[in-house]
């Protein structure tokens, strides 16, 4: 297996919401097609998708779950752009689960959950190099 | 918002068991510090961490539900490679949750979840771009 993540596919209980959210707070599909919103990101391409056709289609048992441990980061150049993200999250309904603050590893960082509970985290961290696509660039050891 | 995802943290019940995991499947972690492991990805990095820590950092209530809608996909160039890597997922413990097979989009896929219940989906999509690094091009429409 190589090491690449092509799709990160959030499943949604209401596609329309779900969409909405994300293009409220600046996303823009690149894709939209049958209720399924692809957005090409850096790299990687994030999809909307109805959760329980998701289920259905990996084979995997759901019983409605809301936070299974996996969390996105997005990353920023700013504390004040990390205030901004926050705020704009919130402005349009999405549940903030940290308010910015400062973080354990020297950066600082706030937490929203997207209307499906999906967990964000928006960062800015000083000891990762960042392109201007929001990528980021480890420290070479 | 910019359109990015900069990291994807997977929290994990057993950090050792993760990392032996994903290594024997071919990945190598670019960082690994205070067990905390970072493999750096297409566009994004993916990471490693305490299921426990990565809650609490969060903010987010944890009642240890193994799937809550998220699937990562990773494309490959033919159908052989989807056998490929499901068959070698299996033979390092995972579940094989969809045997590979056609897909409703014209593709072909199989799923398998890591130890920790985190679901990717192997796929080859003739209908998307694919560069050399693992990264989907969507069409231009």
């Amino acid at each position: 297996m190589k090491q690449s993540v092509s799709l990160i596919t959030l499943g949604t209980a209401d596609y329309e919401r779900a969409k909405a959210f994300y293009m409220a707070i600046g996303w823009s599909p690149t894709m939209d097609i049958e209720e399924t919103a692809f957005f090409q990101a850096n790299g990687v391409v994030l999809v909307l998708w109805s959760r329980d056709k998701l289920a259905a289609d990996m084979g995997v048992a759901d019983d409605g779950a809301r936070w299974a441990g996996v969390v996105l980061a997005h990353n920023v150049a700013s504390n004040a752009e990390v205030d901004g993200v926050i705020e704009d999250a919130r402005a349009n309904g999405a549940e903030i689960v940290r308010e910015p603050s400062p973080t354990f590893y020297g950066g600082y960082a706030g937490c929203f959950r997207d209307p499906d509970g999906h967990v964000w985290e928006v960062a800015h961290n000083p000891g990762f190099g960042l392109t201007d696509d929001g990528s980021v660039i480890l420290p070479q050891r």
